[in-house]
């Protein structure tokens, strides 16, 4: 599935670190990213700043999506990221699901796996929504 | 002033966003990027995961660069981000002091300011300190 | 179910906000507070920082439940709240579950409900597991 | 200092845990209270959830002082903590700072330490502004 064609720009970070969006409902979103040198950190892992943006994107695309035809506009209020275990190799696999749809936040609960399910990062994002 | 030699690889995320380090001392490290249509989001807004990757890289090398030759690692062990007020051009502005500094997390707060001096963002990450 | 013997002394503030724990296995821990105005904040809904205490109560009662027999002391290392809907009357009910539970540290996520069954607050804890 | 008459009611479990109000201006709140076993885990340290209450109950009513007269509420809308270093007695005190005074969320950050100074928790609170 492509991307949601949500605004009027591309997703510059977005596309920089390859982020591919695989199934997007209103329960769930799911995407991923190809672990290359660019998303990698000194180390060797995966970079804790690409968990951060994945869930960025797809949150605040998402719920751009369900509110623009209301003339809201949605943007990250607060980005809370956990990280449990490293990925070095294979995919960023994060699904995101809403869990509060208000009408000024929504929030989100992203589960970032690794290739073989093992989860690598949890993040809480609130997204604000607020008149264009 | 160049970027630490911390480790024997380079930063991807760090070098694919134009990270540019300004000054590194123990009380303080000074870094920025310039604004660029590859780290905007859709709306045209700096991607919040910028914000949170610039937090993630400058805190991670300055507690590897304080910890290493005790044979210690330094790794991200949560990244909380609160956004306040988008930026839109210039540069984002990124100064980062450490709150703690213990045997097994370091902890940091993380000013994100534009060009004007405004804040707009604030970011806490605690990175974890284990042996190599 | 009485709330888990694990230390020496009483829960304090779990004792003083009335904590009341239902039930607790390796995959869940349930429990609640009755609403009475020990509870409330000045405009009449519970206390944010009840939401937080039940939550740091449960997630390390239960981490030293599970650590403790190798010798190991749990205890919190950060309690991230965010506020859904208020609650004003009833129970404040809270199940928690763990996320990872990794040597160093376990990550629970605590959802807390009225009882109408709707999300009020959702927590996410990090509990530090350390040797005695 | 008398505690801000901010509400009809009181501060339910802001009496509960002995909340003293030292100094209120609008650049910063300085709060305590003393350590009993009312506000002691099972360890015998004190319980993270005081340090999350403090928080709560000083930065809502500072900003409710604040924004009252304008026909606005003021709510917690996050609480996210960070233990650094246990207290066990003498005091809890607590100093709050706004970071952000919005149209829709003020931010604070909130130093918790000992009778020695040393930080003890360090507490980042969004409180949500709201038409009443």
């Amino acid at each position: 599935m492509s991307k949601p064609r949500a605004h009027t720009g591309g997703d510059g970070l977005g596309d920089l670190i390859g982020l591919e969006y695989l199934d997007t409902s209103p329960e769930e979103v799911r995407a991923r990213i190809a672990v290359t040198d660019d998303v990698r950190q000194p180390a060797g892992l995966v970079h804790g700043g690409v968990y951060a943006a994945i869930a960025e994107s797809i949150c605040s695309a998402a719920t751009w999506l369900a509110v623009h035809e209301d003339g809201m506009a949605a943007m990250g209020q607060s980005n809370n990221a956990t990280f449990l275990r490293p990925i070095t190799e294979g995919h960023v696999n994060a699904v995101a699901r809403p869990r509060h749809r208000g009408r000024t936040t929504w929030v989100w609960d992203v589960e970032i796996t690794d290739d073989r399910d093992r989860i690598a990062a949890l993040i809480r994002m609130t997204v604000a929504v607020r008149p264009v």
